[in-house]
Protein backbone atom coordinates (compact mmCIF):
# COMPACT_ATOMS: atom_id res chain seq x y z
CA UNK A 1 0.00 0.00 0.00
CA UNK A 2 1.61 3.52 -1.08
CA UNK A 3 1.06 6.10 1.66
CA UNK A 4 0.05 8.89 1.22
CA UNK A 5 0.78 12.49 3.23
CA UNK A 6 0.36 12.13 6.41
CA UNK A 7 -1.92 14.76 7.15
CA UNK A 8 -4.14 14.35 4.33
CA UNK A 9 -7.74 13.73 4.97
CA UNK A 10 -10.25 12.44 2.17
CA UNK A 11 -13.36 14.62 2.73
CA UNK A 12 -16.26 12.16 1.59
CA UNK A 13 -17.87 14.82 -0.35
CA UNK A 14 -15.20 14.25 -2.45
CA UNK A 15 -16.28 10.53 -3.58
CA UNK A 16 -19.75 11.74 -3.07
CA UNK A 17 -21.49 8.40 -4.42
CA UNK A 18 -19.56 6.56 -2.46
CA UNK A 19 -20.94 4.83 0.54
CA UNK A 20 -19.45 4.81 4.09
CA UNK A 21 -17.60 1.05 3.46
CA UNK A 22 -16.34 1.89 -0.11
CA UNK A 23 -15.63 5.28 0.93
CA UNK A 24 -13.61 3.93 4.10
CA UNK A 25 -12.49 1.38 1.76
CA UNK A 26 -10.46 3.36 -1.15
CA UNK A 27 -9.32 6.46 1.78
CA UNK A 28 -7.25 3.32 3.32
CA UNK A 29 -6.69 1.85 0.19
CA UNK A 30 -4.84 5.07 -1.22
CA UNK A 31 -2.78 5.08 1.94
CA UNK A 32 -4.50 8.01 3.33
CA UNK A 33 -4.63 8.15 7.16
CA UNK A 34 -7.82 10.17 7.69
CA UNK A 35 -11.45 10.71 6.57
CA UNK A 36 -14.02 13.65 6.72
CA UNK A 37 -17.38 12.29 7.25
CA UNK A 38 -20.72 13.77 6.77
CA UNK A 39 -23.96 12.64 8.51
CA UNK A 40 -26.09 11.74 5.27
CA UNK A 41 -23.66 8.27 4.56
CA UNK A 42 -23.36 7.89 8.21
CA UNK A 43 -27.00 7.64 8.45
CA UNK A 44 -27.53 5.39 5.71
CA UNK A 45 -25.59 2.66 7.95
CA UNK A 46 -26.33 4.00 11.27
CA UNK A 47 -24.04 5.67 13.63
CA UNK A 48 -24.00 2.24 15.52
CA UNK A 49 -22.59 1.05 12.51
CA UNK A 50 -20.80 3.76 11.16
CA UNK A 51 -18.48 3.78 14.64
CA UNK A 52 -17.64 -0.12 14.32
CA UNK A 53 -16.25 0.82 10.46
CA UNK A 54 -14.42 3.61 11.34
CA UNK A 55 -13.21 2.06 14.55
CA UNK A 56 -11.98 -1.59 12.46
CA UNK A 57 -10.62 0.92 9.61
CA UNK A 58 -7.76 2.16 11.78
CA UNK A 59 -8.48 5.87 10.13
CA UNK A 60 -8.50 8.99 12.09
CA UNK A 61 -11.45 11.35 11.95
CA UNK A 62 -10.91 14.77 10.76
CA UNK A 63 -14.43 16.51 10.95
CA UNK A 64 -18.00 15.90 10.48
CA UNK A 65 -20.06 17.94 7.90
CA UNK A 66 -22.50 19.16 8.58
CA UNK A 67 -24.28 20.86 11.32
CA UNK A 68 -25.78 24.84 10.68
CA UNK A 69 -28.26 25.85 8.77
CA UNK A 70 -30.02 28.25 11.60
CA UNK A 71 -30.85 31.60 9.88
CA UNK A 72 -34.70 30.95 10.44
CA UNK A 73 -36.93 33.46 12.53
CA UNK A 74 -37.71 32.17 15.88
CA UNK A 75 -40.22 29.59 16.00
CA UNK A 76 -40.78 25.71 15.09
CA UNK A 77 -38.18 25.30 12.12
CA UNK A 78 -35.73 27.11 14.12
CA UNK A 79 -36.08 24.76 16.76
CA UNK A 80 -36.01 21.67 15.00
CA UNK A 81 -32.86 23.08 13.71
CA UNK A 82 -31.17 23.65 16.61
CA UNK A 83 -32.20 20.08 17.84
CA UNK A 84 -30.70 18.59 14.61
CA UNK A 85 -27.38 20.21 15.54
CA UNK A 86 -27.36 18.91 18.95
CA UNK A 87 -27.73 15.17 17.67
CA UNK A 88 -24.84 16.31 14.86
CA UNK A 89 -22.18 17.50 18.16
CA UNK A 90 -23.31 13.66 19.58
CA UNK A 91 -22.50 12.39 16.21
CA UNK A 92 -19.06 14.14 15.80
CA UNK A 93 -17.98 13.03 19.30
CA UNK A 94 -19.06 9.68 18.78
CA UNK A 95 -17.28 9.11 15.66
CA UNK A 96 -13.95 11.24 16.63
CA UNK A 97 -14.07 8.79 19.56
CA UNK A 98 -14.00 5.83 17.10
CA UNK A 99 -11.50 6.97 14.93
CA UNK A 100 -8.10 6.68 15.44
CA UNK A 101 -5.56 8.26 17.55
CA UNK A 102 -5.39 12.58 16.29
CA UNK A 103 -9.38 12.04 15.35
CA UNK A 104 -10.51 15.65 15.51
CA UNK A 105 -14.21 15.74 17.17
CA UNK A 106 -14.94 18.64 14.86
CA UNK A 107 -18.56 19.70 13.65
CA UNK A 108 -18.59 21.93 10.33
CA UNK A 109 -21.17 24.43 10.11
CA UNK A 110 -22.83 26.00 7.43
CA UNK A 111 -24.66 29.14 8.10
CA UNK A 112 -27.99 28.95 5.78
CA UNK A 113 -28.89 31.98 3.51
CA UNK A 114 -32.06 34.20 3.69
CA UNK A 115 -34.92 33.06 5.14
CA UNK A 116 -37.58 33.11 2.07
CA UNK A 117 -38.81 36.21 1.32
CA UNK A 118 -36.00 38.17 4.10
CA UNK A 119 -34.08 40.86 3.02
CA UNK A 120 -32.53 41.44 5.98
CA UNK A 121 -29.15 40.02 5.75
CA UNK A 122 -27.83 42.10 8.86
CA UNK A 123 -30.35 40.17 11.06
CA UNK A 124 -30.28 37.03 9.38
CA UNK A 125 -26.37 37.17 10.49
CA UNK A 126 -27.15 37.90 14.00
CA UNK A 127 -28.84 34.42 14.50
CA UNK A 128 -26.56 32.69 13.30
CA UNK A 129 -24.20 34.02 15.99
CA UNK A 130 -27.08 33.40 18.17
CA UNK A 131 -27.88 29.61 17.60
CA UNK A 132 -23.95 29.35 17.69
CA UNK A 133 -24.33 30.55 21.91
CA UNK A 134 -27.47 28.00 22.34
CA UNK A 135 -25.58 25.02 20.84
CA UNK A 136 -22.03 26.03 22.82
CA UNK A 137 -22.81 24.29 26.05
CA UNK A 138 -23.84 21.39 23.94
CA UNK A 139 -20.40 20.91 22.00
CA UNK A 140 -18.53 21.69 25.35
CA UNK A 141 -19.75 18.87 26.98
CA UNK A 142 -19.64 16.45 24.60
CA UNK A 143 -16.01 17.78 23.60
CA UNK A 144 -16.78 19.34 20.27
CA UNK A 145 -15.71 21.86 18.42
CA UNK A 146 -18.17 23.80 16.36
CA UNK A 147 -16.30 24.82 13.53
CA UNK A 148 -18.20 27.98 11.58
CA UNK A 149 -17.17 27.93 7.72
CA UNK A 150 -17.23 30.93 5.96
CA UNK A 151 -18.83 30.46 2.32
CA UNK A 152 -17.76 31.97 -0.55
CA UNK A 153 -19.87 35.79 -0.64
CA UNK A 154 -21.41 33.87 -4.10
CA UNK A 155 -23.83 32.01 -2.12
CA UNK A 156 -24.99 35.01 0.42
CA UNK A 157 -28.28 34.89 -0.59
CA UNK A 158 -29.25 30.93 -0.36
CA UNK A 159 -26.73 29.14 1.48
CA UNK A 160 -24.54 30.69 3.74
CA UNK A 161 -24.53 34.74 5.09
CA UNK A 162 -21.30 34.06 7.12
CA UNK A 163 -18.87 34.95 3.80
CA UNK A 164 -15.17 35.78 5.10
CA UNK A 165 -13.04 34.45 7.45
CA UNK A 166 -13.03 37.61 9.75
CA UNK A 167 -16.31 37.70 10.10
CA UNK A 168 -16.42 34.04 11.11
CA UNK A 169 -13.81 34.82 13.52
CA UNK A 170 -15.77 37.81 15.05
CA UNK A 171 -17.87 35.13 15.97
CA UNK A 172 -15.97 32.54 17.13
CA UNK A 173 -14.27 34.90 19.72
CA UNK A 174 -17.15 35.23 21.55
CA UNK A 175 -17.00 32.04 22.38
CA UNK A 176 -13.76 29.32 24.11
CA UNK A 177 -11.44 28.56 21.31
CA UNK A 178 -12.01 24.48 22.60
CA UNK A 179 -15.61 24.71 21.84
CA UNK A 180 -15.97 27.58 18.32
CA UNK A 181 -13.64 27.64 15.59
CA UNK A 182 -13.60 28.07 11.96
CA UNK A 183 -12.94 25.84 9.01
CA UNK A 184 -10.39 27.25 6.20
CA UNK A 185 -11.84 26.85 3.35
CA UNK A 186 -9.81 27.61 0.07
CA UNK A 187 -12.12 27.67 -2.24
CA UNK A 188 -14.46 30.18 -0.13
CA UNK A 189 -11.51 32.59 0.77
CA UNK A 190 -8.89 32.50 -1.75
CA UNK A 191 -9.68 35.89 -3.08
CA UNK A 192 -10.08 37.51 0.11
CA UNK A 193 -7.15 40.67 0.09
CA UNK A 194 -7.26 40.18 4.16
CA UNK A 195 -6.88 36.05 4.10
CA UNK A 196 -3.68 36.00 5.30
CA UNK A 197 -4.41 38.26 8.41
CA UNK A 198 -7.63 36.64 9.07
CA UNK A 199 -5.76 33.19 9.40
CA UNK A 200 -2.72 35.02 10.98
CA UNK A 201 -5.84 36.41 13.50
CA UNK A 202 -7.80 32.79 13.59
CA UNK A 203 -4.55 30.50 14.32
CA UNK A 204 -3.09 33.09 17.13
CA UNK A 205 -6.78 32.82 18.75
CA UNK A 206 -6.48 28.65 18.32
CA UNK A 207 -9.67 29.16 16.65
CA UNK A 208 -8.45 27.18 12.86
CA UNK A 209 -10.81 23.88 13.66
CA UNK A 210 -10.00 23.12 9.94
CA UNK A 211 -8.49 23.68 6.87
CA UNK A 212 -9.83 22.26 3.49
CA UNK A 213 -8.13 22.21 0.48
CA UNK A 214 -9.67 22.58 -3.47
CA UNK A 215 -9.29 24.47 -6.33
CA UNK A 216 -11.52 27.13 -8.08
CA UNK A 217 -12.40 26.32 -11.79
CA UNK A 218 -13.38 28.79 -14.16
CA UNK A 219 -15.62 28.67 -16.25
CA UNK A 220 -18.06 28.14 -13.42
CA UNK A 221 -20.06 25.12 -14.20
CA UNK A 222 -24.21 26.15 -14.74
CA UNK A 223 -24.81 24.53 -10.48
CA UNK A 224 -21.86 27.09 -8.69
CA UNK A 225 -22.22 24.38 -5.84
CA UNK A 226 -19.74 22.38 -8.32
CA UNK A 227 -17.13 24.63 -8.98
CA UNK A 228 -14.71 23.17 -6.94
CA UNK A 229 -11.55 21.69 -8.61
CA UNK A 230 -8.84 19.48 -7.59
CA UNK A 231 -5.88 21.09 -6.88
CA UNK A 232 -3.65 22.29 -9.43
CA UNK A 233 -6.73 22.55 -12.25
CA UNK A 234 -7.64 25.43 -11.17
CA UNK A 235 -6.41 29.71 -10.14
CA UNK A 236 -5.83 28.92 -6.67
CA UNK A 237 -2.12 29.29 -5.70
CA UNK A 238 -1.98 26.82 -2.28
CA UNK A 239 1.58 28.08 -1.54
CA UNK A 240 0.59 31.56 0.58
CA UNK A 241 -2.61 29.95 1.64
CA UNK A 242 -1.16 26.80 2.99
CA UNK A 243 2.10 28.54 4.89
CA UNK A 244 -0.21 30.75 6.62
CA UNK A 245 -2.24 28.21 8.15
CA UNK A 246 1.08 26.39 9.05
CA UNK A 247 2.55 29.64 10.42
CA UNK A 248 -0.66 30.11 12.49
CA UNK A 249 0.08 26.74 14.06
CA UNK A 250 -2.61 24.56 12.42
CA UNK A 251 -1.39 21.13 13.14
CA UNK A 252 -4.91 18.70 12.11
CA UNK A 253 -5.57 17.24 9.07
CA UNK A 254 -6.20 18.81 5.88
CA UNK A 255 -9.12 17.78 3.82
CA UNK A 256 -9.57 17.37 -0.07
CA UNK A 257 -13.16 18.47 -0.30
CA UNK A 258 -14.14 18.32 -3.76
CA UNK A 259 -17.92 18.93 -5.26
CA UNK A 260 -17.49 17.95 -9.03
CA UNK A 261 -19.58 15.84 -11.21
CA UNK A 262 -16.96 14.88 -13.51
CA UNK A 263 -15.32 13.55 -9.69
CA UNK A 264 -18.37 12.51 -8.55
CA UNK A 265 -18.99 10.13 -11.64
CA UNK A 266 -15.12 8.78 -11.59
CA UNK A 267 -14.02 5.72 -9.96
CA UNK A 268 -13.85 6.45 -6.31
CA UNK A 269 -10.61 4.35 -5.63
CA UNK A 270 -8.89 6.50 -8.87
CA UNK A 271 -10.18 9.78 -7.25
CA UNK A 272 -8.87 8.99 -3.66
CA UNK A 273 -5.38 7.92 -5.70
CA UNK A 274 -5.40 10.99 -7.62
CA UNK A 275 -6.84 13.45 -4.18
CA UNK A 276 -2.84 12.02 -2.76
CA UNK A 277 -0.83 12.77 -6.15
CA UNK A 278 -1.89 15.76 -6.60
CA UNK A 279 -1.99 16.89 -2.28
CA UNK A 280 1.82 15.73 -2.79
CA UNK A 281 2.25 17.99 -5.88
CA UNK A 282 0.45 21.25 -4.96
CA UNK A 283 -0.14 21.18 -0.89
CA UNK A 284 1.71 19.12 1.12
CA UNK A 285 5.40 19.84 -0.17
CA UNK A 286 4.57 23.35 1.70
CA UNK A 287 3.78 22.06 4.95
CA UNK A 288 6.52 22.62 7.47
CA UNK B 1 -43.60 62.78 -20.90
CA UNK B 2 -44.08 60.93 -17.20
CA UNK B 3 -41.03 61.92 -15.05
CA UNK B 4 -38.61 59.85 -13.18
CA UNK B 5 -36.75 60.62 -10.11
CA UNK B 6 -34.39 63.47 -11.32
CA UNK B 7 -31.28 61.56 -10.34
CA UNK B 8 -32.00 58.04 -11.93
CA UNK B 9 -29.41 57.19 -14.92
CA UNK B 10 -29.96 54.38 -17.44
CA UNK B 11 -27.22 52.46 -17.81
CA UNK B 12 -26.90 51.50 -21.53
CA UNK B 13 -25.85 47.77 -20.45
CA UNK B 14 -29.40 47.39 -18.89
CA UNK B 15 -31.08 47.60 -22.74
CA UNK B 16 -27.60 46.35 -24.37
CA UNK B 17 -29.16 45.59 -28.08
CA UNK B 18 -30.25 49.22 -28.63
CA UNK B 19 -28.32 51.17 -30.21
CA UNK B 20 -26.94 54.57 -29.63
CA UNK B 21 -29.92 56.50 -31.08
CA UNK B 22 -32.63 54.53 -29.76
CA UNK B 23 -30.91 53.69 -25.93
CA UNK B 24 -30.96 57.72 -26.30
CA UNK B 25 -34.71 58.08 -27.08
CA UNK B 26 -35.99 55.60 -25.11
CA UNK B 27 -34.08 56.98 -21.79
CA UNK B 28 -35.68 60.30 -22.74
CA UNK B 29 -38.96 58.72 -23.76
CA UNK B 30 -38.99 57.48 -20.00
CA UNK B 31 -38.66 60.40 -18.66
CA UNK B 32 -35.17 59.46 -17.47
CA UNK B 33 -32.82 62.42 -17.28
CA UNK B 34 -29.26 60.78 -17.34
CA UNK B 35 -27.90 58.04 -19.59
CA UNK B 36 -24.76 56.28 -18.89
CA UNK B 37 -22.72 55.18 -21.63
CA UNK B 38 -20.49 52.06 -23.24
CA UNK B 39 -18.04 52.35 -25.43
CA UNK B 40 -18.77 49.87 -27.82
CA UNK B 41 -21.98 51.47 -28.92
CA UNK B 42 -20.43 54.47 -28.90
CA UNK B 43 -18.04 53.17 -31.15
CA UNK B 44 -20.62 52.04 -33.69
CA UNK B 45 -22.18 55.18 -34.74
CA UNK B 46 -18.21 57.00 -34.10
CA UNK B 47 -17.81 59.48 -31.18
CA UNK B 48 -18.44 62.49 -33.43
CA UNK B 49 -22.12 61.48 -34.04
CA UNK B 50 -22.15 60.14 -30.55
CA UNK B 51 -21.40 63.66 -29.16
CA UNK B 52 -24.04 65.02 -31.53
CA UNK B 53 -26.25 62.88 -30.48
CA UNK B 54 -26.25 63.63 -26.66
CA UNK B 55 -26.24 67.07 -27.11
CA UNK B 56 -28.96 66.59 -28.97
CA UNK B 57 -31.07 64.72 -26.55
CA UNK B 58 -30.36 67.08 -23.61
CA UNK B 59 -29.61 63.99 -20.95
CA UNK B 60 -26.81 63.63 -18.69
CA UNK B 61 -23.77 61.48 -19.23
CA UNK B 62 -23.44 59.83 -15.72
CA UNK B 63 -20.31 57.95 -16.62
CA UNK B 64 -19.08 55.75 -19.52
CA UNK B 65 -17.99 52.06 -19.16
CA UNK B 66 -15.44 50.73 -19.46
CA UNK B 67 -11.65 50.79 -19.08
CA UNK B 68 -9.39 48.94 -17.31
CA UNK B 69 -8.59 45.27 -18.16
CA UNK B 70 -4.79 45.98 -16.67
CA UNK B 71 -3.54 42.53 -15.11
CA UNK B 72 -1.08 41.57 -17.76
CA UNK B 73 2.41 41.20 -16.87
CA UNK B 74 4.55 44.20 -18.86
CA UNK B 75 4.55 43.47 -22.29
CA UNK B 76 2.76 44.35 -25.91
CA UNK B 77 -1.00 43.56 -24.51
CA UNK B 78 -0.35 45.86 -21.40
CA UNK B 79 1.11 48.91 -23.69
CA UNK B 80 -1.87 48.21 -25.44
CA UNK B 81 -4.28 47.95 -23.23
CA UNK B 82 -3.05 51.19 -21.26
CA UNK B 83 -3.11 53.03 -24.44
CA UNK B 84 -6.85 51.92 -25.12
CA UNK B 85 -7.16 53.49 -21.39
CA UNK B 86 -6.01 56.67 -22.53
CA UNK B 87 -8.46 56.88 -25.54
CA UNK B 88 -11.40 55.63 -22.87
CA UNK B 89 -10.37 58.99 -20.71
CA UNK B 90 -10.82 61.21 -23.64
CA UNK B 91 -13.92 59.55 -24.95
CA UNK B 92 -15.34 60.28 -20.93
CA UNK B 93 -14.10 63.99 -21.15
CA UNK B 94 -15.71 64.34 -24.89
CA UNK B 95 -18.83 62.99 -23.80
CA UNK B 96 -19.59 64.44 -20.56
CA UNK B 97 -19.11 67.94 -21.95
CA UNK B 98 -21.33 67.49 -24.46
CA UNK B 99 -23.95 65.98 -22.02
CA UNK B 100 -26.52 68.57 -20.06
CA UNK B 101 -25.40 70.53 -16.68
CA UNK B 102 -24.45 67.53 -13.81
CA UNK B 103 -22.68 64.97 -16.14
CA UNK B 104 -20.22 63.18 -14.84
CA UNK B 105 -16.66 62.81 -16.52
CA UNK B 106 -16.25 59.26 -14.78
CA UNK B 107 -14.56 56.03 -16.92
CA UNK B 108 -15.82 52.92 -15.19
CA UNK B 109 -12.10 50.41 -14.41
CA UNK B 110 -12.66 46.73 -14.01
CA UNK B 111 -9.60 45.46 -12.98
CA UNK B 112 -9.38 41.92 -15.39
CA UNK B 113 -8.82 38.82 -14.09
CA UNK B 114 -5.41 36.80 -13.29
CA UNK B 115 -3.52 36.65 -16.99
CA UNK B 116 -3.51 32.86 -18.22
CA UNK B 117 -1.86 30.82 -16.25
CA UNK B 118 -0.61 33.29 -13.78
CA UNK B 119 -2.19 31.86 -10.26
CA UNK B 120 -0.20 35.42 -8.57
CA UNK B 121 -3.45 36.99 -7.58
CA UNK B 122 -1.10 39.33 -5.07
CA UNK B 123 0.75 40.17 -7.92
CA UNK B 124 -2.25 41.14 -10.36
CA UNK B 125 -3.77 43.55 -8.21
CA UNK B 126 -0.09 45.49 -7.51
CA UNK B 127 -0.01 45.65 -11.65
CA UNK B 128 -4.02 47.10 -11.54
CA UNK B 129 -2.45 50.33 -9.31
CA UNK B 130 0.50 50.74 -11.11
CA UNK B 131 -1.66 50.41 -14.14
CA UNK B 132 -4.16 53.20 -12.66
CA UNK B 133 -0.72 55.20 -11.71
CA UNK B 134 -0.18 55.66 -14.96
CA UNK B 135 -3.26 56.51 -16.27
CA UNK B 136 -3.63 59.36 -13.21
CA UNK B 137 -2.09 62.31 -15.06
CA UNK B 138 -3.68 61.51 -18.29
CA UNK B 139 -7.12 61.75 -16.29
CA UNK B 140 -6.19 64.55 -14.10
CA UNK B 141 -5.55 66.91 -17.33
CA UNK B 142 -8.28 65.80 -18.97
CA UNK B 143 -10.62 66.17 -15.91
CA UNK B 144 -11.88 62.60 -15.83
CA UNK B 145 -12.29 60.48 -12.75
CA UNK B 146 -11.22 56.94 -13.25
CA UNK B 147 -14.18 54.79 -10.92
CA UNK B 148 -12.76 51.60 -9.80
CA UNK B 149 -15.36 48.84 -9.85
CA UNK B 150 -15.05 46.27 -7.44
CA UNK B 151 -16.59 43.28 -8.56
CA UNK B 152 -18.28 40.20 -6.60
CA UNK B 153 -15.41 38.07 -5.84
CA UNK B 154 -17.05 35.16 -7.82
CA UNK B 155 -15.36 37.01 -10.56
CA UNK B 156 -12.06 36.96 -9.26
CA UNK B 157 -10.46 34.92 -11.50
CA UNK B 158 -11.60 35.45 -15.27
CA UNK B 159 -12.77 39.10 -15.01
CA UNK B 160 -11.67 41.42 -11.58
CA UNK B 161 -8.67 40.87 -8.91
CA UNK B 162 -10.30 43.97 -7.37
CA UNK B 163 -13.13 42.58 -5.19
CA UNK B 164 -13.89 44.57 -2.19
CA UNK B 165 -14.76 48.28 -1.84
CA UNK B 166 -12.64 48.49 0.63
CA UNK B 167 -10.00 46.88 -1.72
CA UNK B 168 -10.90 49.47 -4.21
CA UNK B 169 -10.35 52.78 -1.68
CA UNK B 170 -7.17 51.55 -0.73
CA UNK B 171 -5.75 51.82 -4.13
CA UNK B 172 -7.79 55.02 -5.01
CA UNK B 173 -6.42 56.86 -1.80
CA UNK B 174 -2.76 56.61 -3.46
CA UNK B 175 -4.56 59.51 -5.79
CA UNK B 176 -6.21 62.61 -5.48
CA UNK B 177 -10.05 62.65 -5.20
CA UNK B 178 -10.71 64.11 -8.45
CA UNK B 179 -9.04 62.01 -10.36
CA UNK B 180 -9.12 58.40 -9.39
CA UNK B 181 -12.81 57.18 -7.47
CA UNK B 182 -14.74 54.32 -7.10
CA UNK B 183 -17.78 52.66 -8.07
CA UNK B 184 -20.39 51.34 -5.46
CA UNK B 185 -22.58 48.70 -7.35
CA UNK B 186 -25.16 46.82 -4.61
CA UNK B 187 -25.16 43.74 -6.98
CA UNK B 188 -20.97 43.51 -6.24
CA UNK B 189 -20.84 44.51 -3.03
CA UNK B 190 -23.86 43.64 -0.85
CA UNK B 191 -22.82 40.67 1.00
CA UNK B 192 -19.56 42.65 2.43
CA UNK B 193 -19.83 42.79 5.95
CA UNK B 194 -17.56 45.73 5.70
CA UNK B 195 -19.91 47.30 3.31
CA UNK B 196 -21.27 50.10 5.15
CA UNK B 197 -18.52 51.40 7.06
CA UNK B 198 -16.66 51.24 3.59
CA UNK B 199 -19.34 53.15 2.09
CA UNK B 200 -18.51 55.50 4.40
CA UNK B 201 -15.04 55.80 4.02
CA UNK B 202 -15.13 56.34 0.93
CA UNK B 203 -17.57 58.88 0.94
CA UNK B 204 -15.49 60.78 3.57
CA UNK B 205 -12.85 61.26 1.05
CA UNK B 206 -14.77 62.00 -1.44
CA UNK B 207 -14.25 59.15 -3.58
CA UNK B 208 -17.85 57.93 -3.93
CA UNK B 209 -17.82 58.60 -8.31
CA UNK B 210 -20.69 56.09 -9.16
CA UNK B 211 -23.42 54.58 -7.70
CA UNK B 212 -25.10 51.73 -9.89
CA UNK B 213 -28.07 49.62 -8.72
CA UNK B 214 -29.44 46.39 -9.43
CA UNK B 215 -30.75 43.26 -7.49
CA UNK B 216 -29.14 39.51 -6.89
CA UNK B 217 -30.98 36.88 -8.45
CA UNK B 218 -30.83 33.59 -7.15
CA UNK B 219 -30.26 30.58 -9.03
CA UNK B 220 -27.50 31.88 -10.61
CA UNK B 221 -28.42 31.74 -14.23
CA UNK B 222 -25.35 29.53 -16.00
CA UNK B 223 -23.42 32.51 -16.95
CA UNK B 224 -23.07 34.12 -13.77
CA UNK B 225 -22.58 37.34 -15.61
CA UNK B 226 -25.99 37.51 -16.28
CA UNK B 227 -27.65 37.39 -12.49
CA UNK B 228 -28.63 41.19 -12.00
CA UNK B 229 -32.02 41.46 -12.01
CA UNK B 230 -34.32 43.92 -11.59
CA UNK B 231 -34.88 46.01 -8.26
CA UNK B 232 -37.34 44.20 -6.36
CA UNK B 233 -36.90 40.86 -8.00
CA UNK B 234 -34.12 39.19 -5.90
CA UNK B 235 -32.34 39.69 -2.27
CA UNK B 236 -31.13 42.73 -1.66
CA UNK B 237 -32.01 45.35 0.94
CA UNK B 238 -31.53 48.71 -1.02
CA UNK B 239 -32.25 50.37 2.25
CA UNK B 240 -29.17 50.48 4.15
CA UNK B 241 -27.10 50.82 1.25
CA UNK B 242 -28.90 53.76 -0.24
CA UNK B 243 -29.01 55.14 2.53
CA UNK B 244 -25.40 55.18 3.39
CA UNK B 245 -24.25 56.12 -0.12
CA UNK B 246 -26.49 59.43 0.77
CA UNK B 247 -25.16 59.76 4.24
CA UNK B 248 -21.61 59.66 2.98
CA UNK B 249 -22.50 62.71 0.62
CA UNK B 250 -22.60 61.47 -2.94
CA UNK B 251 -25.17 63.70 -5.22
CA UNK B 252 -24.35 62.36 -8.59
CA UNK B 253 -26.76 59.92 -10.49
CA UNK B 254 -27.89 56.56 -9.84
CA UNK B 255 -27.42 54.35 -12.71
CA UNK B 256 -29.43 51.15 -13.12
CA UNK B 257 -27.22 48.52 -14.78
CA UNK B 258 -28.43 44.99 -15.38
CA UNK B 259 -26.95 42.24 -17.46
CA UNK B 260 -29.94 40.05 -17.92
CA UNK B 261 -30.88 38.26 -21.04
CA UNK B 262 -34.73 38.04 -20.20
CA UNK B 263 -34.03 41.72 -19.59
CA UNK B 264 -32.43 42.39 -23.02
CA UNK B 265 -34.71 40.55 -25.05
CA UNK B 266 -37.28 42.73 -23.97
CA UNK B 267 -38.50 45.75 -25.28
CA UNK B 268 -35.97 48.16 -24.29
CA UNK B 269 -38.44 51.51 -24.03
CA UNK B 270 -40.86 48.87 -21.65
CA UNK B 271 -37.66 48.33 -19.68
CA UNK B 272 -36.80 52.22 -19.59
CA UNK B 273 -40.31 52.21 -18.12
CA UNK B 274 -39.82 49.04 -15.72
CA UNK B 275 -36.82 50.93 -14.51
CA UNK B 276 -38.07 54.05 -13.52
CA UNK B 277 -40.93 52.79 -11.86
CA UNK B 278 -38.88 49.90 -9.71
CA UNK B 279 -36.08 53.06 -8.82
CA UNK B 280 -38.88 54.70 -7.63
CA UNK B 281 -40.32 51.80 -5.46
CA UNK B 282 -36.96 50.64 -4.37
CA UNK B 283 -34.52 53.21 -4.32
CA UNK B 284 -35.66 56.67 -5.03
CA UNK B 285 -37.63 56.96 -2.03
CA UNK B 286 -35.08 56.55 0.19
CA UNK B 287 -32.80 59.31 -1.19
CA UNK B 288 -32.64 62.08 1.40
Amino acid sequence: MSSAHPRLSLNQATIKYADLPTAISVTAGAGIGSIGLWREPVAEVGLARATELVADSGLRVSSLCRGGFFTAFEGESRRASLDDNRAAIEEAATLAAAGAPGSAAVLVLVAGGLPAGSLDLAGARERVRDAIGELEPAARASGVTLAIEPLHPMYVADRAVISTLGQAVDIAEEFPAESVGVVVDTFHIWWDPAVLEQIARAGAGGRIASYQVCDWLTPLPADVLLGRGMMGDGHIDFEPLTRAVAAAGYRGDIEVEIFNQAIWNADPGEIAALTARRFAEHVSSLWA
